[in-house]
């Protein structure tokens, strides 16, 4: 009998496992469980739907069931793992269309069971109307309700990339937004004087900013929402309320069959993506990374290191040797028309972490400046003060903010110094860059502050 | 009296070198010498000048004698340098508004005299109508030309840069554009399957194209062009024939002064941007760069290289100990709505610099497939075979080449393996880039290749 792959949950890092795994070995048995209706999704696309950018909802689903079938992986939906046994490798399944439990074996298995939005304890967070977004059934719910209910007001709890796409789509349906943060500024990953520009382009496009105030209550009337009542006292009308305060990692299963967490609350794995349980990986989500620059656990919960993750147990679990050598803090966004993106440590993570840094913020232009439609953006590195070794680097502005995080996330992986980076051959023809690129401008600007603290 | 800084050429490495000169040292007395009228000019962007996208002309200009003046840095226009002296430290200088010759003493010298367009010896290559780009003063004339003559026919020779820009700007202008190229391939220093898509874009925006095929002679009617004719002995209608063949060094003063040339016919110069001769530097598109892939001098006359070798040699002159480690043969150009750049080596420029390689091309989008606006770019990679390291990249399509090359560039620089780009942590959400990154999923294909070859 051939071995058996059983992989849980099928978003991102499961689905492409699963697709891996059969590449790798294509006698393999294969088997995929999901609680959900539909595997192999998107949901970084939620907030372009919502907003009526993306018009069809089977444009979110990257592949369905049948295109699994072809390649001969079986996708179980509705499916709930109850409870794993690692020692006899059996899990007990729950078929939640018939109603019947089984238990089946493995001899090998990816655990890819994601990650869920936090739901505050707040007193009103039942109500019609708090909505989340991550899966499908949160996406229809949440599209349901604005066809349905036509909101005019809408709060928007958190300021992160969820927060900040979210306002944009619900201005896009012309909803009266309050973004509110608890945090001192919006999107706080930034070092400060980098979020202060999105809080002053949220108030342009109309959004109303409201920071260091959290939720005390969410008001209602029979039983939908319609004001949000702040920890200050203050009270917003609210047709609408999204949560978007982050997510938590969906651990309860590994952690019941002890398997072991990292100090993220993540489920800790190795560079081959494999569990504390040999044959048992984990992958997206749910699991943790190294940080390649500070050596420090980190969970980065995006669909692109779900993607990586899940490629490298998948591999592994079908028998190769993969290694996932760990993430860089990278993230981006898009609010509007501004762009928001990170990538290493800022400069409080890298000070936090212990490095002795020295910084710069440039304002600089992504195209030559006489080039038609030319816009301009803020970068700001991080970088080691004794060597001048890049650290970390933060972008926000209408251009070119993805292609200089790119080469700034390049750049911490080849482990390069502003000196490397001043000197660097970058593509310059006036569409699309300035005759020196902001991140060589940046560069050789900081490197001065490395030479005089030589003296 | 204070040290006296000369240099010779003010487009773009002179009036760079000018300027960082000036900031490491404020006392030092500069003195710019150049023949034409305007210094620090763009010509990267005329041909958007000519097709009407960039409507002023003094958008080109950067900075202006006053702005240097305003630094204490003098320029002297219109002044031609006739002989150099490096023994003497002295040059003869022929002021040509004036029409006198003066002797100038220097302490240190940057050679910046730039490049000229190659001018074939073709018959009738002195006709009103054959016209080419670089300087203003061929600007002007190019654009004057167009205003007065409203040409409706056009042969552009050559289809490198400048060729494949004009093709676009003369079509904005509605003029039928044939385009005429000696080699096989359109764009040639691209690996053949690279420009093709090139090739048949070209085809697609109505220009025509002639591959294989070069110049025999210009034909006209009372002194003004009115026909191409070919090697091949093909007769082209022409009002107007752009000459866009490459450029030649302007390395006629420094190698009669002694000043020894590299094997590009460039001068040579060492890391600090410092010629044969003590206290005299190059920079830009007279001087030579090194390949930091191959080690193998080079000849790299783009804008961007000679801001960057300007600064190197302005600051050194100056006193300054800076070092340009060479570049990596990255260039970019967009003809139409098609971006097409590279950087390192191709695959023939690898194999003819000994490499054994391995190489990939995959087709690839550069966002969320089902976001707005999403469009291809074809990316190969090349690899070294033995190790799977990083020597080159090309990208044509028409979107996010000059992401994927400056990924490609800094990862160079960084010395990185397919090994490291295939996990890079970049830049994901869907208004930019797929889940996994085009160069990701090439490195990704093209470790294979060098697993297979360990066997």
């Amino acid at each position: 009998m051939a071995e058996h792959l059983i992989i849980i949950g099928g978003v991102a890092a499961g689905a492409k496992a699963a697709a891996r795994a059969r590449r790798v070995n294509p006698k393999l048995r294969i088997t995929l469980y999901q609680d959900e209706t539909e595997v192999s999704y998107t949901a970084c696309g939620q907030p372009y739907y919502l907003s009526g950018l993306i018009n069809k909802r089977e444009s979110l689903i990257i592949r369905r069931a049948e295109d699994f079938a072809r390649d001969g992986i079986e996708i179980k939906n509705h499916h709930r793992v109850t409870a794993l046994n690692v020692a006899d490798r059996t899990m007990t399944v729950h078929d939640r269309i018939r109603n019947q439990k089984h238990v089946v074996n493995f001899d090998s298995l990816i655990i890819a069971t994601g990650a869920r939005s936090v739901i505050p304890e707040t007193p009103g967070n039942n109500l019609e109307g708090v909505l989340t977004l991550r899966s499908m059934l949160e996406l229809d719910k949440f599209h349901t309700f604005l066809i349905r209910q036509q909101p005019k007001t809408a709060v928007i709890v958190g300021s992160g990339y969820i927060g900040l796409e979210m306002a944009e789509s619900l201005r896009e349906l012309d909803i009266e937004v309050t973004l509110l943060s608890r945090n001192r500024q919006v999107f706080s990953r930034l070092d400060e004087e980098m979020s202060q520009p999105i809080h002053d382009y949220l108030i342009k496009k109309n959004v109303q900013v409201i920071t260091g105030n959290g939720i005390a209550e969410l008001c209602g009337y029979s039983e939908r929402v319609n004001q949000v009542l702040t920890e200050s006292g203050r009270r917003i009308p609210a047709d609408l309320v999204v949560l978007a305060m982050g997510a938590k990692a969906n651990v309860e299963l590994a952690q019941q069959a002890g398997i072991m967490l990292g100090e993220t609350g993540a489920i800790a794995v190795d560079e081959r993506m494999q569990t504390n349980i040999e044959g048992i990986f984990a992958a997206g989500d749910c699991a943790e990374s190294k940080h390649q620059l500070s050596g420090l656990p980190i969970w980065q919960p995006l669909g692109d290191t779900a993607n990586l993750q899940g490629r490298v147990a998948g591999e592994n679990a079908a028998g190769g040797d993969a290694k996932f050598p760990g993430v860089m803090g990278t993230a981006i966004c898009k609010c509007f028309d501004m762009q928001i993106g990170l990538t290493g440590l800022t400069e409080k993570a890298a000070r936090a972490d212990g490095f002795d840094v020295i910084s710069i913020i440039i304002d600089a232009r992504d195209k030559a400046r006489y080039y038609p439609d030319v816009r301009k953006l803020r970068l700001k590195l991080v970088a080691e003060k004794q060597n001048g070794r890049l650290l970390g680097a933060q972008a926000v502005g209408l251009g070119a903010v993805d292609k200089t995080i790119d080469i700034a996330a390049t750049a911490l992986l080849g482990n390069l110094h502003c000196r490397d980076l001043e000197n660097a051959d970058l593509a310059y023809a006036p569409p699309f860059s300035p005759v020196l690129s902001p991140i060589i401008i940046a560069a050789g600007a900081l490197l001065k502050k490395v030479c005089h603290s030589d003296h």
